[in-house]
């Protein structure tokens, strides 16, 4: 058995990544960034006034000083002539400051009346060259740079749009196909047989992708044969990763494996000291499938690095409700951020203390559903891996080490939030 | 000046739910539920085999019992007949437990030999009736609900399908019209003139409200003039919240407020103890817009909830990009959250530790762009509201109350995650 750090690097070393993308910049919040942003102006481009007030010399700022108001300069339309002693220019909150103004004094400080603006505030409180001046470039100058790869806020888009881009070079999002299998499973809406249960995790994965940035598609259910197998792996087969759920065991129907084994899958199988989670099967498939199938287009990818040697990453997922769910926030999660181009590595987990004590750990790494509430950790007292009302209501897996000695409440312990 | 609290108060009472609408539960991840989802079955169906192995009697289960293997129970296909003593069936993990057995003998613990199943383990390891076997309803059984509101996250998604449905009923997203005011903006992507600065708030915000769960779209950015501001006004008027940036102090050019008046607008003004951020006008448009526009109608929504007395909500934001930004993480967020029916009330703080001292507060609740950084949050020396590139490099804002005195490296403060 391998610890889960071991079986993400094996992952990790099957991740092509997925090329890139314009995107214009109303749709790029969430995407990552693929290339370094840079700036090709000055921001602010000209010395800014920070407050609606008057543009004027600090040198002829006195307590009392009658100043001749000779024009305005509001934000659009700046005032074109020069300033000489004596003079103001009534300036607005984002106006250019006037050549010759080398601070402005806040309207609240000023009474106005005709063309006379006086100033009736004392020196002492804030007068002085440069005070509310804006200087031109304060925010950026030409070749400021926002760095990639990021996953991009609402405050890189802001900043992005004030350098001057309408367009931004983005990842492409992965396109991961979800097989479920199994002759058990229909899709929600549909009417069970008295054998059967309703397809669940993959709707969650589907989810949960999106949410990581992939676009996730749903192939339809492939029942426990050769040839339904088959056929959902052809279908799936232009995409950047193939994902199954169920049937990726070793038992005498689980096909996935020897089926994908056929179409070229450089399988390679992990037995990971995790629960719940197990089995986990990986590997990726050979260019043409096994020569069966045609060779993948590229797709809406423009971008340099998103040539792949060889077909579609593959990765089977174990069909228990939680053990699926549980595998995606630990590996899918990360695999798709690393196609992305963010840099491979587990997800960050948090530390928080316990409500109630817990019994020691077995040889396994076991991710526990609770309850983060109020800063403490309330571990659900029902952890079996088919109970998918226990993982709705979680907010957060607490990660027990293997072998982790028993812990009373208010020990620290590390969690993923969910 | 009234404070942030009394603000969000008063905005909250402007909010309108949006009603109803319903969605394939594959476009549900992230939508906000707003009607219980009932289970109408149970959930496993049937008692199913938590193991591949064997369905025995436990009454059987000694070490070295040959069993006589009739039959199995396969995911999908189950064993239709019924155990007598001595008599075991093959079985995989989901599949029926047949009429007549009463627990699981895992593989490992069998040896088989044609139709002869031998027990290779103790009775003291774990046979007992019931053992490996998930009852029929242990995850959930019929009338089990899943709670509106809330936001669906993957594992609701899950336990949705499982419970049955192939859709379901969230809120409808606000519409959310975005209108830049200025005489010197132009749109990221065009050349700007001498004293012209591009638009990028509408940008950021488009981004932060996506996030929230509105869909906020772009009107074309509006010149300081009546008319112009006019057109705006009425291109948005079939939207749940219009918000305007820019143009809503008190200057000579702030003429969102006026127009918006003589387009029905009740408006309120909150001078609010906060920065970066005021000035904040908020109101509700006449439902005619002042007997000048059309009544809206009724869009996608199709909720009981969704009518609304008047026209839309209007929030003006202040026009300096930091303040615009913060603004809406302040106040939109919760308003977005509150239209979707989510609780009325400010976003949730956490607190950690100042990785270098700050100085004293002045009377206004001061939102200070911060690194969360290994756990102490760095505070940026340079707070000016222009610097967006500041904003952009932040990962949270540390919220500092009226009159805080100052506090060293190490204290512990409250901050909002960006």
């Amino acid at each position: 058995m391998i610890s889960v750090e071991e079986a993400l690097t094996h992952l990790f070393s099957l991740v092509a990544p997925t090329g890139h993308e314009t995107v214009p910049l109303l749709a790029a919040t969430g995407r990552v960034l693929a290339e370094d942003v840079v700036a090709g102006r000055w921001q602010p481009p000209f010395a800014a006034s920070a407050m609606d007030g008057y543009a004027v010399r600090a040198a002829d700022c006195q307590l009392g000083a009658e100043l001749r108001v000779i024009g305005e300069s509001a934000a659009g339309h700046r005032f074109d002539g020069v300033l000489s002693p004596g003079e103001a220019v009534r300036i607005f909150t984002g106006a250019p400051v006037p050549e010759g103004a080398d601070t402005i004094v806040i309207q609240e400080n000023v009474t106005r009346e005709g063309a006379i603006a006086t100033l009736t505030q004392s020196p002492g409180d804030g007068f002085g060259a440069g005070h509310f001046i804006r200087p031109a470039g304060a925010d950026f100058q030409p070749g400021a740079r926002l760095s990639a790869p990021r996953v991009l806020s609402p405050n890189d888009i802001a900043l992005i749009a004030a350098m001057g881009h309408g367009q931004v070079r983005v990842a492409r999002r992965p396109d991961v196909a979800l097989i479920a299998t199994g002759d058990e499973l229909v899709p929600p809406g549909s009417a069970p047989g008295p054998d059967q249960i309703i397809a669940s995790n993959s709707y969650g994965l589907h989810g949960l992708l999106s949410a990581a940035g992939a676009a996730p598609r749903l192939m339809p259910i492939a029942g426990d044969s050769e040839g339904a197998l088959t056929s959902a792996f052809r279908f799936a087969r232009e995409a950047d990763l193939v994902i199954t759920i169920g049937g990726a065991s070793v038992g005498d129907h689980d096909l996935v494996g020897p089926v994908a084994e056929k179409l070229g899958l450089e399988r390679r199988f992990y037995k990971i000291a995790m629960r719940p989670g197990k089995p986990l099967m990986a590997g990726r498939m050979a260019g043409r499938m096994g020569g069966q199938m045609g060779e993948r287009s590229d797709g809406p990818s423009d971008g340099p690095s998103g040539h792949r040697s060889g077909g579609a990453m593959m990765v089977g997922l174990p069909g228990n409700p939680v053990s699926a769910m549980v595998c995606g926030q630990v590996f899918l999660v990360p695999v798709v951020r690393a196609m992305l181009g963010l840099p491979a590595r587990a997800r960050v987990q948090s530390t928080a203390p316990l409500a109630t004590a817990l019994e020691a750990n077995g040889p396994r790494e076991h991710y526990m559903r609770a309850q983060l509430c109020d800063g403490l950790l309330h571990v659900a007292p029902r952890q079996d891996s088919a109970l998918l009302s226990v993982l709705s209501d979680a907010n957060a897996l607490v990660v027990r080490p293997p072998h982790d000695p028993a812990q009373p409440a208010g020990a620290p312990v590390a969690y993923l939030p969910l």
